[in-house]
């Protein structure tokens, strides 16, 4: 099958021949976060990133101008192996791109970040089903009273993603999740989203807002969504992600990124 | 006892009351070695140390200008609380000074890297002996054939650390130390030198070489002068760093590193 291969994928998606999310191709391989941003603000987000590992994991940063991942997807191209793209300018969105080949100058800087479509595939291997996946539904996500750690320009809350785990399978849940630190890793929080700062999880920041039942306990982890709103608070001249679940795919398989 | 307690220790170091390296002071503390580089610098070795994290552990980078260590000691001052510095210029070193508060100016960016020490405790309090502790003498260490990750102008091989383990507790030493991926993690080697490009363990490049008996492993651990000697060979106008064995301590506590 052509979609289990990365570099595969990658050649359609450049084609413009799959159009649409890349969760479930290349399975096993590691999909990764974008942003892009101008060198003058890359050495206060790489600080933030190295201050809030587990919102904001780091894959792989590319040296300015530099377009090919040489570490995590040799051969590829930035620019354009993601299938969808988002341009922001001064913290607004303006519009969304198949090639950001056009926005591209010799300073603009790369950094990949890991994904929560890795620990989600080990959860859903070791048999823990996650219900957004089961009802095709984007992961809700929340915005929290927890801090993050501020780096030069960048601060601002952390932001998470919320499964409802059945109670007997929570521990066996942190303990799958802590094996990928590089995405994610372990729980944030586990229980009342009060204690966080949630107070109704029925309506969710972002994503699309699943039941939790009564056997079940919320389980919160770091999200990726956090590095993207926190520079938009400081309103960047450009900044480019990709769009919400159009991943860019690596060429590291999930496995590698574990540890133990 | 005053020792016990890293907020003492560096008060005692920074009086000048303890010259002499810190090996055994605020036992259970995390030490942590220094790398201070000019700001224009600092993005590559930044990058370097993200391509390269089992010789380069990062555990926290100040921003330019700052000194004191908020998140792993704060009210500390990296100026004076580690008792010996070097300073090195354009790739010499001119100095061994106890205070580098001349050196300072506000495009200086100190990062504090994981120091071996971490591990050290850890294996030791799992039963697993280490030669160069009991014989009092500094690790063997070597340069390999292992080539790093290049990043902008840093480029070089890997040093390692040798310490022969009873061929009976290697694999408990790859599970101890892997718990510890922030202060050098699993062994990079386990075996044959000559893999590895070492000729002669009896000839280290670095520190002191000990025997390894009929019924041990020589067991290779990436090192923390790696950064070091990386960056020596750019010759940067001014580096300082602590000087070998007179590490900065921290308030983390070594199990604070440890995941799962």
């Amino acid at each position: 099958m052509a979609y289990d291969n990365p570099q595969k994928v990658r050649e359609l998606i450049r084609r413009g021949e799959l159009p649409r999310p890349t969760c479930g191709l290349a399975p096993g391989y590691t999909q990764a976060n974008l942003v892009i941003l101008p060198k003058e603000f890359t050495f206060d987000f790489f600080l933030f990133c190295q201050r809030n590992p587990k919102p904001c994991p780091i894959l792989e940063v590319l040296e300015p101008g530099q377009y090919e991942p040489v570490l995590t997807a040799p051969a590829a191209d930035i620019r354009v192996d993601a299938s969808l793209y988002r341009v922001y300018q001064d913290g607004e969105l303006v519009s969304e791109e198949r090639d950001i080949t056009g926005y591209w100058n010799t300073e603009m800087v790369t950094f990949l970040l890991g994904c929560s479509f890795t620990f989600e595939n080990a959860l859903i291997k070791a048999g823990i089903s996650l219900r957004h996946v089961e009802e095709g539904k984007n992961v809700a996500m929340y915005v929290t009273n927890i801090p993050t750690v501020p780096a030069g320009i960048f601060s601002g809350p952390m932001v998470v993603s919320m499964r409802p785990i059945p109670a007997a399978k929570v521990v066996r849940s942190v303990q799958i999740t802590s094996r990928f630190p590089m995405v994610h890793g372990a729980p944030v929080h586990i229980g009342d989203p009060e204690k966080i700062g949630i107070i109704d999880l029925a309506k969710p920041d972002y994503g699309d807002a699943v039941a939790t039942k009564d056997d079940e306990v919320p389980v919160f982890w770091a999200c990726g969504v956090t590095p993207q709103t926190v520079v938009l608070r400081s309103k960047p001249p450009l900044m480019i992600t990709h769009s919400p679940g159009h991943m860019f795919i690596t060429d590291l398989r999930d496995e590698d990124l574990s540890i133990l």
